[in-house]
């Protein structure tokens, strides 16, 4: 393994971090990963939002449902699925942006912000920084945009904290890789077996790192999907001018 | 800059490939960033289908609107957005999943899926290989979830080709850095100054690289963004057994 595959595989969501600043060479490095990463039809549909001020990181600590890591690290970026850029060049040309009332350019843009997230959280963890990234914002998204000032046709998809670790946190087990990975067309059989024998694992998992309140997989995962569980992701989406019945 | 961060800002995207086989140690070494990378409540609600077999990339180079480097180079990867496995799983603790009918699913699934992509972007790149991430499988999705054989409440979000570069590729320049980094809040000031200036170095690139029908930006945006250009993705995601209107 060379060292690019060593540190994703060495990946890990930190919780824990001291208040100890990144200074903005840092940074600068860090985001230029994810400046340089690939866009769906080179739209460059992605914009990203620093914030460093300590109020501004405790409200969006409150927006994302209560996670105090967002108010205690230094810095707390926020990815954004941007189609107000795109649309300002299309009447440049003079034509108008229609794709955003597509659910297809949810898709796209979303996966867009993906890979710039991911780029940011390996350069992070590669400069000795951790991360955790934070799908949270879209608990109160409407919240987020107003303090972010974020224009028509923009949506923060997803966050990430990043500062330096303090109590660095634990490698959770995975389903078994021949759930993941599928040679040529998807198998089903034998899922709800190798399921069960993961819940197990991560029964061991949470006992081995003295965690006893520790759920299976199954329940935490219940936990969320059994509900709609970020009801304002849709209005805030379509205040924000975008479509999702084409 | 150390190499992983290097090797972010050097990112292209390759279509000229040999037919050059690759050997399954390495697509396994390339497999396990994404197998490692986080998904959204720890859902690992990501799969991943390898195609090999010729006759089939093939057939993915017309689902994909006629993208020839899908059938010449040897690995196509087909990167699933999988609440079917979550679903199986949530049965197995007695509860009935209800997520897959939120746009929010969407939303953290893409993303989950742009994570995994950009992972094994980089994993691929830096074991010498070139990558071609296909945004085009979304332009007949029915047809690779028929082929792939892809189960309900999943849905082929995106996927890369991979193999050894022929012919190299040149670096297209981006948009201004101010316009895709801000710190604090959004700034719009400005924009179409900037999109004005970046249209001229877009025309000077293609003309330094003798491809004198080069677009500008605005115009190769307009392109497929004047238009709802992947109409069948809302039929098919519906068809999967996601909702939209939640």
């Amino acid at each position: 393994m060379n060292t690019i595959i060593e540190l994703f595989n060495d990946h890990k969501s930190e919780r824990s971090f001291t208040d100890r600043a990144i200074d903005d060479a840092t940074l600068e490095r860090i985001i230029s990963t994810a400046y340089r990463a690939p866009t769906s039809v080179h739209s460059q549909q992605v914009s990203v939002i620093v914030t460093r001020d300590a109020e501004k990181r405790a409200q969006i600590s409150q927006i994302a449902g209560g996670q105090p890591w967002i108010a205690k690290a230094p810095v707390f970026i926020t990815f954004v699925l941007d189609m107000y850029k795109t649309g300002v060049g299309m009447k440049l040309a003079g034509k108008e942006q229609v794709a955003h009332q597509s659910i297809e350019s949810l898709v796209a843009g979303a996966t867009d912000v993906g890979i710039a997230l991911g780029s940011v959280m390996a350069a992070a963890r590669s400069e000795g920084l951790g991360i955790v990234p934070i799908g949270g914002i879209r608990l109160r998204p409407q919240e987020l945009i107003a303090l972010l000032d974020l224009p028509e046709h923009t949506f923060p998809v997803a966050g990430v904290v990043i500062g330096h670790v303090d109590v660095p946190s634990h490698h959770k087990p995975r389903l078994p890789l021949e759930t993941f990975r599928h040679d040529e067309a998807y198998v089903t059989d034998g899922l709800e077996a190798k399921i069960t024998r993961y819940n197990q694992q991560m029964t061991e998992h949470w006992q081995a790192i003295d965690r006893n309140d520790g759920d299976t997989w199954s329940e935490s995962v219940s936990g969320y999907y059994q509900h709609i569980y970020f009801p304002d992701v849709l209005p805030a989406l379509l205040k924000q001018g975008f479509g999702v019945d084409k």
